[in-house]
C-alpha cells in the first residue's frame, strides 16, 4: 500500500529545457500558430497549459477527488520475474492499469474533460486507437457530464469489440474510422473502400467536427504538451516512491506511441538528468511503426488530412498507415514534440521491437507477475527483460524501472492470436 | 483508501450456530460421509476445515502475502449512486474485483491451490460456469506451481472467449463441457449433443478425472463449507471497516449461486444477527435459476451424474440445467447447505431478480460509479437500488451494504446483446 500522497502540481519539462521545441506552423500559412488558431479546437485553459513554460501547474481540486479514486497507483517491484530472469538486477514497475478504464490514459482525460466542462464545452469528440484513450475519455465524459463521440480506428473497431462495448456502457457513441460521416473519411474510403484506418485519420475525422461547432471541441490522448504535463502524475509518484525506498534508477523504460505515457513517466526524471544524474531513459516502439528509430525529424502534420498544425517531430510521413498490429496505441506515425527532441538531443535513447518478442515478453510478465499487460505496455517489459538479461551476463545489478502503462484484459483476442501461432511480427 | 489490516484467521460460522446442517450422504451407501471418503477428491488439510467446527482457522503466512497483493479491498461508498436515486439511504459496496482474476473468487483458490500444493498435489481439476472462478484458480494453481484442467460450461466457453483466454495465459487448460474427455461428458453428449452445458455437468466430469488419480485433487469454487469459509475475508473486512466509520448495517445484500459470495460476505455478520443485532439479510438469485425461493429443502446431489455426495440444501434438482442467462455464475441448481439452513431458518431472506432488471441496474450503477459490474453482482446491486427506492418512499436513512463480487470487463458481450435488446428475461 502506498504511504505516498497524490501530486499536487503537474510537471511542466519546458521550465527545465535549455532549448523549447520550435513552434507548430499553421496547416494553411505555414506561419506559427496562436493561441487564438487553436480556438476552434481546444478550451482556452487547456491552451493555455500547452503554451505554458511555468514549472509547475496547480491541480484543481475536483480533478485531484477523481484521481484519488485511483492514485498514488501502485509501485511494484517484479520479484517473480527478477527471479525467473535470475538476475542480479532490481526491476520494479508502476502500475497504471487499476483504474476502471485500464490504462494511463485516465490521468489527462480527466484534467481535459474537466477544464473542457470549467470553459462550457458541451461535446468532446477523439479518436481511438487500441481504444484505451477512448475508454478513459468516456470514462471522462460521463463523471464530469460531457457528452462524447469517439472515431475508432477501423481495425481496432474490429479487433476490439469490448472496447467499443466499454465505451458505450459509459454513454459514448462510437464510429467506426474511416466514417462517411466527415469529408476526412470520405476521402480515405473512396481510395480505398477496406481502408483499417489509423490514428492519422481518426483524428482528422474528429478534429473537422470539432471545428463545425463551438460548443464541440477536440480531445487529444497523446502528442501535445498540455497532454505529456497531466501525465506527469505517474512520474512524480514514481520519483517519491523511490525516494522512500531509498532506490535510485539506473534504466528507466517505457513505451512510446504519441509520447504521453512516456512522457509522463520520464519527464519528472528527465529534470534530473538534466541536472546531472545519470540515468538511462529508453523509448520502446514497435518495429512495425519505428517513429524515432527509422523516422525522420521535420515539420509534419499530425493527421492524414493535414488539418491539424505542422509540429517538429519524428515522423514516418503522415500518410504513413502502419500494418494492423496488436499494439494499436503505438500505430502513430508521429511523435510528441517533446519526445522528439529530447531523441533528437540525445538526452533519450530509442528501441524498436517486433511484435512476437513483445508477446513472448506479455506472457512471461502475466505467468510470473500476475497480471496480463496491455500489448503497448508489453514492449516496455521486453526492453526491461533484455536490460535484466545484460544485468546477468555482466554481473551488475541495475535498478530498472519500467512503466505498465495498461492491462490487456480487453486484448485477449491478441493473445488468443499469439497462442494459435497467427501474430505475425 | 484502507486503514484497515488482513484478516488472520478464516471465521467459521458453524462455531456459532444453534443447530449444525444434517451430514452429507454418501451417494452409492446413503450413509453418512466420512472423511475418508473424500480423500480421493479433496487433500487432508481442505478435509479438515470442511468438518472443523473452529470458530478461528489460521490463514497460512503464504497465503496472507498472497492476499496482500489485492486486500483488504476498498469498501466505498455509492454517494453517485444516492444521489441519482435521491435516497435519504447510504449505500455501501464492497469491491472484489481489483484482483488479476477479477472477482472474489480468488480468495478461495489462492488457499486451496496453497493447502493442495502443502499435501503433494500435483494437478487441479475444476469446473466453471461463468469463467469467474476458473480464472481465479488458473491464477492461483500458476502462482503456487500447479497444473490444472478447467471444465468450461459449454454456454459460458461460447459467450466468454476472453474469459477461457485468461485461463490460457495463466497456463490452465481448458475444456469445453460436456466434453468427450469423461463418462459424464459423453452421456450428456449422447442424449443432447447440443447441450448448453451446466454447472453440474462441469462438476461431474471435473471429479471423474479427479477420482482417477492420486495426485489429481478436484477444487470446488463454492457450496462447500470450506469454500464459504475462506471467503470470510471480505465480511470481516467489512465488518472492520464498517467499524471505522462508525456505521451498522441494517441491510446486507449479496448474490447467490453456489452461496460462497453471498456466504464469505454475511457470515461476520450472521454471527452479530445470532447474537441479537437486528440486520436484514438478503440473498438475491435470478428468477431463472430460482434455487432458494422456489427450490425445495432436500438431500441432494451436487452434480448432474450423481457422483457427489448427497446434500442438505434447497434445491431445485440435480438434473435442472437452467436456461442460458449470462449471469452464469449463478447458474447452480442447488445451494450450499449453510446458506440453505439459514435460509431454511428464516436468519437470512430471499429475492429473485429477472435478467433485464439486473442488467438496467449493472448500467445504472457504471453511469454513477464508474465500475462496470459482473451479471451476477448486478443482482445485488439491483436488490439494493429497490431498498434505497423503499427508503426514499418510507423517509427512511437505512446503512444499506452490498457485496459487487466481480467487475463486468469480461462480460460486455452480455452488455452488447442488453444494448442491443435481444436480452430476454
Amino acid at each position: 500500500m502506498s504511504k505516498i500522497n497524490l501530486p499536487k502540481y503537474y510537471y511542466n519539462l519546458k521550465a527545465d529545457l535549455p532549448e523549447l521545441p520550435p513552434p507548430p506552423l499553421h496547416p494553411v500559412t505555414g506561419q506559427p500558430i496562436s493561441p487564438a488558431d487553436l480556438e476552434g479546437l481546444f478550451p482556452k485553459s487547456l491552451i493555455e497549459q500547452e503554451i505554458s513554460t511555468e514549472r509547475f501547474i496547480e491541480i484543481p481540486e475536483k480533478v485531484r477527488e477523481a484521481y484519488a479514486e485511483y492514485r498514488p497507483t501502485p509501485l511494484k517491484r517484479a520479484k517473480k520475474l527478477e527471479k525467473y530472469l535470475n538476475t542480479p538486477a532490481r526491476i520494479y514497475f508502476k502500475y497504471e492499469g487499476t483504474n476502471a478504464s485500464g490504462s494511463h490514459k485516465l490521468n489527462t482525460a480527466l484534467a481535459q474533460a474537466y477544464f473542457n466542462k470549467l470553459d462550457g464545452t458541451e461535446q468532446l469528440t477523439t479518436e481511438t486507437g487500441a481504444g484505451q484513450w477512448g475508454s478513459a475519455l468516456a470514462y471522462a465524459a460521463n463523471f464530469f457530464g460531457l457528452k462524447l463521440t469517439v472515431y475508432m480506428v477501423g481495425i481496432s473497431y474490429d479487433q476490439k469489440p469490448y472496447r467499443r462495448i466499454f465505451m458505450e456502457t459509459f454513454g459514448a457513441r462510437v464510429v467506426k474510422s474511416p466514417s462517411r460521416e466527415t469529408a476526412a473519411g470520405r476521402k480515405v474510403l473512396e481510395a480505398d473502400p477496406d481502408s483499417p484506418g489509423s490514428l492519422g485519420i481518426a483524428i482528422s475525422e474528429a478534429v473537422e467536427v470539432a471545428m463545425s461547432d463551438p460548443k464541440t471541441k477536440y480531445a487529444l490522448g497523446s502528442v501535445l504538451d498540455h497532454v505529456l504535463l497531466h501525465q506527469t502524475v505517474i512520474g512524480q509518484e514514481v520519483y517519491e516512491e523511490l525516494s522512500l525506498l531509498g532506490e535510485k534508477p539506473d534504466v528507466l523504460i517505457a513505451c512510446v506511441g504519441g509520447g504521453s505515457n512516456f512522457g509522463g513517466f520520464t519527464f519528472p526524471f528527465v529534470r534530473e538528468k538534466l541536472k546531472g544524474e545519470n540515468i538511462e531513459i529508453i523509448a520502446v516502439e514497435p518495429k512495425a511503426c519505428p517513429t524515432l528509430t527509422e523516422g525522420e525529424y521535420k515539420y509534419d502534420f499530425g493527421d492524414v488530412a493535414g488539418l491539424t498544425p505542422k509540429m517538429p517531430m519524428y515522423t514516418l510521413g503522415y500518410d504513413f498507415i502502419p500494418p494492423g498490429i496488436h499494439a494499436g496505441g503505438l500505430r502513430y506515425h508521429g511523435d510528441s514534440p517533446l519526445v522528439s527532441l529530447l531523441y533528437k538531443n540525445k538526452i533519450i535513447s530509442a528501441k524498436a521491437y517486433p511484435q512476437l518478442k513483445v508477446f513472448e515478453a506479455g506472457v512471461t510478465f502475466a505467468r510470473t507477475e500476475g497480471i496480463i499487460p496491455a500489448p503497448e505496455s508489453s514492449h516496455a517489459i521486453a526492453a526491461a527483460i533484455d536490460e535484466a538479461v545484460k544485468c546477468r551476463e555482466e554481473g551488475v545489478a541495475k535498478t530498472i524501472v519500467f512503466n505498465l502503462s495498461g492491462h490487456g484484459y480487453f486484448d485477449l483476442s491478441a493473445y488468443e492470436a499469439y497462442f494459435a501461432g497467427k501474430l505475425k511480427d
